[in-house]
């Protein structure tokens, strides 16, 4: 078995940010040389979401107005207690999920056709990161 | 390491459908050989997910009705500009997630007593796919 | 490739709880002398979930406060024909996800910072488990 592992880096300018990142996965499976196994792409943050969805502008909008609907920025979480102003953000990476595994076959992300990788930031304008870890053959 | 990757299709008469595939599942075990591993069922598609859950009717109508209350079908998405009439679809794909693993312990799916592997369409009366792919020994 | 599975159980004194579960996965980590490769953290029931995320007692009651709010405990859910009373968990399960997948780089968790693995117990004052399940080298 081979694994292979990389990094990705994030500072985005806004709050929220949705970034697609299917290209740096691609490069990172290149990279590791496997055919046949599965990567887990994962975010490294608490205030962050990974997920697969549609590489379209309009959805993207919907996708942030659901999350506002359901865990809106601005109202005192119990978790601003602590001086932080986040809570929305943790709630929505929870809402999305921070990970996603992609197959791996005949050495390519075996993708739907429009499956995308995105990046979901919830609480940016710091360094935040990604984990891909490929393992397999 | 051995890898197995197979594919379902479904093509279902309704907008909307839950069905198990936890059967289909277990006989892609079985013809993998793998005895220790683990196995991804991931949707192929932006509009369908894959859980866990129970085989009871009465809960996969509270789960649906669950989502329609998130993202009901109908208003205008943003996503609707494209001619699309399929937003819901796409936000309840994120909710519900549009994969699992399900670990592989001696030759068979290491599920609780009552986790059975749900397909969610959520915009069906089309091809649809899910990849099983299968890595371990 | 080397495989290692172990099972945590359960049993809260009351309905729903959210139990830090990092240190015992560390540990399960540590006997499988595996160095590279993913671990899946998985809850067997279908009224119970696991997350990653923050060690704080206002996030987590943050988390409770927004999963009552979409899916409460109470109402009469069509699931409870069966004469069960724990629609909710089910929902809940469903939103939080039952699952994570830590990546396992130099024979540590590869998670972030602030990063802890969390079972969420949505139906408790029963026995329940968690399956961990280390695939790698």
């Amino acid at each position: 078995m081979k694994s292979h592992t990389e990094y990705l880096e994030f500072n985005t300018t806004k709050r929220r940010e949705y970034i697609n990142i299917t290209g740096k996965v691609k490069e990172i499976l290149g990279r590791s040389g496997i055919r046949e196994g599965m990567a887990l792409v994962s975010a490294m943050h608490i205030t962050a979401g990974v997920y697969v969805n549609d590489a379209e502008e309009g959805i993207i909008q919907d996708i942030d107005n659901m999350l506002e609907e359901i865990a809106p920025f601005g109202p005192d979480y119990l978790h601003h207690r602590t001086g932080e102003d986040n809570g929305d953000a943790h709630l929505k990476s929870i809402l999305v999920h921070h990970q996603v595994i992609v197959p791996v076959t005949n050495g390519r992300l075996d993708l739907g056709p429009w499956q995308e990788i995105y990046y979901a930031e919830f609480d940016g304008r710091r360094r935040k990161r990604v984990v891909v870890k490929i393992i397999g053959e």
